[in-house]
């Protein structure tokens, strides 16, 4: 790489951190901060250190209930009007008119088209190319080097730590969907279960003709008894390997939309009692368990007003609430799915009914008292779909506004993806002045489909699911940041690779997470000190409470770097907590270095 | 291949087979229908049905105390007594000095050898490596075939198999050793509930010094609560891959020889109460699992005559008894390390020591009652140790008999396994005359070292557990008849690739046997069908009773292919097996084709 190169290449890494820097600070995000004194640096501006970051509920306190409702806000009266795709708020209807919004932070699409050009065509550019190709691959050849000069020093730390080890560290299941978090015995269990004690209840509503379960059985030609894993069938397994298609259907115990219905929807004839009562189960175990943590998707369709209402109902009626689940909210990208059925307008309207109830339970409360317990509890928003759909179309500042895409095709996974942004940047800002917890965005991303989709997640998510096309991504800087711009290379690459083959879906024989953990550990050939730094991580990354994480990780967490790491909670070696920031810190000043003649 | 060539080759086989097929008959162990009628047809004699094979004690029923010593067979007053190894039964002290032994078979160590250089020569034959490597590369894509035809057929069979699926197939952990049949949690938790219970208590004599727990930890500065995974570091990982001299001290809780006496040892100043203990809780997990067995080894290490006597004490004192657990017996092979302290004056004391006292508990029951009653919940011995030493002996009719090595230097893997075999034959046949169980012989074997380990086993064993050098085997029909002269080669090739890279050490993170199986669906991709077929195949080998298989398998089991298969049971498609069948009889039909012009 010459001279002249090196200096383009991080100028344009320079960039694409203060792009990630902007927009993470602006929604309320995560942004380290040793790459913002990195940037600060190579400005020559005072690093100021800052208190503005996401804001995830408190752990229940003793005695404390958490489907409390005494104690929520006034009325704002502030009125809320969607306006290109974005939910703007208002002092009230007259200013609406006015076109006077009040002063919150509201994303700019120009900016936003603007800095992806810059990136895609960054990430196209050759010096770029073989630089990050090449700063790669020395990154993954150094940790070998480091583990083979470290593995027993590291080993030995950890022996001389006493009372913690694997199994005792905190560990957090990031990514489950919470029609999946049950393993395959579980929910067959819980469905024989259910038999013996409600044969004869009506639970089933056949286009008016009220079924008991009984009568449902019958109607599908089953028994409970002769039911098993096989016949049920629920797992994503080899016939759907990169069939995502065929994803939905395999959700449907034998094959049978009835049971889907009954047993794993929050909405039916029985109000979902079925699915809460697996779902607290699941919430019963982990609390035994004690060490693990999950944070399941419930979605969020976008297809009606109701939604939000319903599901808020379906869990503070049912009390669904663990100590050991944080709820993300999944919204499924299917705009296509409801408008050829003409439920929708157009993609705006689909953006109103997942946005706006929230917005509203935020300005009144007290108005909507289910769905602000129910806010209380959710740290995250999600995007979910088979991302090797293509969309053809292409995201700019000449697309159509959601108002005025009318049309039956989906938007791009960019589109959908910067909308999402759009408006829990507004909405975290809004929550924040109210101090009300905030959202993170955490889409599925990465998977399959074009590296764009890792673009658009670079730009605007606070960490992502899945991953596997990082790989694919050379420039911009995105492997050097991804999931909360910490964890090295060769870890992000492992866990990722494992994560894409092996989390995705669920065929758990025992314990899903420490199954996980197990397989992980033999396919990798992770050591102890591998396995309690994936821990470490997912404690990081998840929506966990500030006082939880001090309580897992210890009281300077938020450090980067070994200050940050308390090896007696984390049983993560300082030596490799110490390599992982000096590579970082090392990466980080080669790109100062570049920039100092500018 | 030429004609002339296969017809070498298809002698040559047909050889092998006989040797196996007559070794296991006279030592009553199992040789399979299937092929023995393919030998018969070749010969041109008639196929006899045989009711010679192993005889396991039948599960123990209820009300019946597992300890029962009072159907104890009276005593037959014989003299044993070794020669050349070998024990030999004589009605008295007369005919023994008669040299008039009983008319039981004794096994030729003339023909053994004969045979076993036969094999060596067959082994080395070009002819032989070209065709046998053939027919197995022909087999694994014949196998790849049958799967991409069949995968959905097979899944159907089982998905409209009622109430059975792989969590209630009946599966047999076949290899474990007792000293690690725990989980690391499960040890760790047992130490630091023992000190809660315990602390002043006398556990430990260390040299005349009676310490209680307390001073015993006090003594290894350690204070079980902050005792960890790692600081207890018993499994053995990557550091000792290959490493099997730094196996034993990896199975030194804390590197602490101490707390492997107290904890994992039969013989201490508590009389093994705690290994006792341990191993009771494992067994009662296993039976609340139901569908979980498993085969612990105990070792007899041949170095004293009372070894048998105490293990035996400490089994009835301790009533270490599950249904759920078959026991083996382990014996090291580390007569040299015994030799060097003095301990025994030639390799045929040790030999004694091992047999001798289980002849005279045969012989005389009521004299020995609680080996009597040890030895009935005995299904097998193994042989065990480093494969990869190299003793530099060649085994041969020249070589020093049992009672003439006085060498320091140990015996060859070849060695030890004849003389373990002879003694079982000759002990086997005993047992069987009084209608008392027999044993198995599965020694560890192909792990490491030399083929000719295999070629041993072939003509020795009914079982083994690694073989992953079996790869290397190409003649002698060795990979044609592993573990049973059963499973297909790409299973066989399967399980034992995983059961070496996975099984060897016990590092497990929740059920043992359960994670095993988890981690080979994913690394080897199983379908439910394999794992459903590996469970079956490990019943088929294990020394569970005929009445136990009868329950777990169907009343056929013992009947080769699609008959002996019961779906309901197994939960193994019917087309598999009949796959596993016909291409069985086609390899052997070859053979048979081969010789036609003789």
């Amino acid at each position: 790489v010459t001279v002249e190169d090196f200096e383009v290449v991080c100028r344009g890494l320079y960039r694409a951190l203060c792009i990630r820097e902007k927009n993470m600070q602006q929604s309320l995000q995560r942004f380290p901060k040793t790459p913002s004194q990195y940037l600060r640096a190579i400005e020559g501006e005072p690093w100021k250190p800052s208190d503005v970051g996401p804001v995830f509920t408190p752990p229940v306190k003793d005695g404390q209930d958490p489907f409390d409702t005494g104690d929520l806000p006034e009325d704002l009266g502030y009125h809320v009007q969607m306006k290109d795709g974005i939910v703007y708020v208002y002092a009230d209807k007259a200013a609406a008119e006015r076109n006077e919004p009040k002063n919150l932070p509201y994303p700019s699409l120009e900016h936003f088209i603007d800095d992806m050009n810059f990136l895609l065509v960054l990430i196209a550019q050759g010096p770029v190319k073989t630089y990050t190709h090449r700063r790669l691959k020395f990154l993954s050849s150094k940790f070998q080097v480091h583990e083979m000069l470290n593995e027993m020093d590291e080993m030995k730390e950890l022996k001389n730590n006493p009372h913690r080890d694997f199994y005792n560290c905190r560990k957090v299941d990031t990514h489950i969907h919470a029609a999946a978090c049950m393993n395959q015995k579980h929910l067959l269990r819980f469905i024989k279960k259910s038999y013996c004690v409600d044969a004869d209840r009506v639970v089933y509503d056949a286009k008016g003709k009220q079924l008991t379960l009984k009568q449902l059985f019958q109607q599908l030609k089953l028994h409970p008894y002769d039911l098993t894993v096989d016949s049920l069938d629920v797992h994503a397994g080899r016939q759907t390997f990169q069939r995502f298609d065929k994803f939905n259907d395999k959700y449907n115990p034998v094959g049978a939309s009835e049971l889907r219905d009954l047993y794993l929807k929050t909405e039916n004839a029985i109000n979902g009692e079925y699915f809460a009562t697996i779902i607290k189960e699941v919430g019963s175990d982990l609390e035994d368990a004690k060490y693990q943590h999950t944070e399941p998707r419930l979605s969020i369709y976008g297809r009606s007003p109701e939604e939000w209402a319903k599901l808020a109902n379906w869990f503070n009626n049912h009390r669904v609430y663990s100590p050991n689940m944080k709820w993300m909210i999944q919204v499924p990208r299917i705009y296509d799915v409801f408008r050829s059925k003409n439920f929708l307008p157009h993609f705006g309207k689909m953006l109103e009914y997942i946005f706006v109830p929230v917005f509203e339970a935020t300005i009144n409360p007290q108005a909507h008292k289910e769905l602000s317990v129910f806010l209380r509890h959710i740290t995250g928003f999600d995007s979910v779909d088979d991302e090797s759909k293509h969309s053809g179309h292409m995201f700019s500042t000449k697309s159509p506004k959601p108002e005025e895409w009318t049309s039956q095709k989906n938007p791009s996974y960019t589109y959908y993806i910067y909308y999402m942004y759009a408006n829990i940047l507004v909405l975290n800002n809004l929550r924040r002045q109210r101090g009300m917890n905030t959202f993170l965005f955490r889409p599925h991303c990465g998977e399959a489909g074009a590296i764009t989709h890792l673009l658009a997640a670079f730009m605007t998510a606070d960490n992502i699911s899945h991953g596997l096309n990082l790989k694919k991504v050379r420039g911009a800087g995105c492997q050097e940041q991804p999931r909360h711009s910490r964890a090295g290379e060769v870890l992000t690459a492992a866990s990722e690779l494992c994560w894409q083959r092996l989390l995705t879906p669920n065929p758990a024989l025992q314990e899903p997470l420490m199954e996980e953990y197990a397989i992980a550990a033999q396919v990798f050939k992770l050591s102890t000190c591998d396995m309690c730094e994936i821990a470490r991580n997912s404690v990081l990354q998840c929506g966990l409470s500030h006082e939880e994480k001090v309580k897992f990780l210890g009281e300077n967490y938020k450090e980067d770097g070994p200050d940050g790491n308390d090896i007696r909670k984390t049983n993560v070696a300082q030596i490799r907590v110490a390599y992982r920031y000096e590579t970082w810190c090392y990466e980080l000043n080669l790109i100062a270095e570049g920039l100092k003649n500018e």
